[in-house]
């Protein structure tokens, strides 16, 4: 079995995977898997016994069930990464559905296709979180070293704790861009620099409206921050209606 | 009577404007006026009558006080300016409370201490609201002249206009950037990109609680989009929440 590498999921973020390969790893032989037209079934699944590598790069809401398609077809020692935007609950399913045979690693890349195509694809400084949920520890430190090597951060970090983390970083710059974008807001003729920042984050993020529903619903620190947020405005606006004109 | 310039409030604002002065305008001789210490009178207001230019630096909660009390001193054909973060307030404040034989001129740089302070206090794309309110044509337009010499993007705008519009740029990102504050969010190891302009321009906001809620108090348009955003994420939690695990 040769050194090639299976993406599951042709969507932005695993279309973004295939172009990363291609620029940062021109000899391995990267396949895009997708579902069929009008179909939740992975086409051609019976031929993933093939690959040594399979990266997961599904929508949240659907990982459960593309885990389960697959699994049956995975050869021994095949290595399953996931890309998702949160990590307990894929990091849970891959060990609860994945056959033994198999090795797992939890991974999100804290970064984009719309960030990366504005700086020509490099990975320098940007961060990715990673963990070994069953995998051989010199295999993990190899493919470790080799991101390194990209200039990528690299943060080994358990998933709860991930999503912990994220709730409180990239959530809330998801969930306030998505939410301005909601409103209508652009730029005006009259931005002030710190609006700018936020109409440039807003572009970027205003797509993922579905990334942020799933972040929601099957992270758990995601929706006690909306709650949190939710709260602090409302505490805001009564302070400054209750003080007003005094 | 020289060109010499009395700046009416010696707080971040009012001391950037006097540094901008000492940079762009070396040849004017500008006086900081504050209220006394534990008072709120301004020390030496009866001088004011020396100055042919005032510039009015005050919190707007305390914008109404300040006018009546330099009102009297004002010598004829003084001009005043106010640079306040909102402007209906100030511009019917000023019409109503100056003598009829000052000029009056409101202004909004949309830009602060904390941008400046990075850009070594270049003004270049800077964007400056201003309004003619009530003053010779060729006076107002020899003013913006010398302020798009500066590589000022200056922007002629109603008071009602700015403030409808400043309430969809500026507020959001100020309002944003201080909730975040609030909910102690910093920047963290797994930061995204998007997640990093917000963390910035939360360090730019972050201090100018008061502005923000003076906004609030005094121009209806802030209030209303507060409880637009309230209104959206409230919205958005119930979409999320509604279409849990389905």
């Amino acid at each position: 079995m040769s050194t090639n590498v299976a993406i599951i999921g042709a969507g932005n973020f695993g279309q973004a995977l295939r172009t990363l390969f291609q620029k940062y790893e021109p000899s391995l032989a990267v396949t895009m898997f997708d579902q069929g037209q009008g179909s939740e079934h992975i086409a051609q699944v019976e031929t993933l016994g093939n690959f040594r590598v399979v990266i997961i790069a599904v929508p949240i809401k659907a990982f459960e069930n593309v885990v389960q398609q697959i699994g049956p077809h995975l050869s021994p020692g095949t290595l399953v990464i996931d890309v998702c935007s949160v990590k307990k609950h894929p990091a849970d399913t891959m060990l609860r559905l994945l056959p033994g045979h198999v090795d797992i690693i939890a991974s999100h890349p804290m970064f984009g296709p719309q960030t990366l195509g504005r700086s020509d694809w490099s990975l320098k400084g940007m961060n990715l979180v990673i963990y070994p949920l069953r995998v051989d520890l010199a295999q993990f430190e190899n493919i470790v070293g080799r991101l390194r090597a990209l200039e990528l951060h690299v943060v080994e970090m358990l998933p709860e704790e991930h999503d912990r983390l994220m709730a409180r970083s990239q959530f809330y710059s998801m969930l306030l861009g998505i939410v301005c974008d909601d409103l209508g807001l652009e730029p005006t003729e009259i931005d002030t620099p710190s609006f700018t920042q936020l109409m440039n984050f807003m572009a970027d993020v205003k797509h993922d409206r579905g990334i942020l529903r799933d972040m929601y619903q099957f992270a758990e620190p995601c929706r006690n921050e909306f709650r949190l947020l939710r709260s602090e405005l409302e505490k805001m606006e009564k302070e400054f209606a209750g003080s007003q004109m005094t």
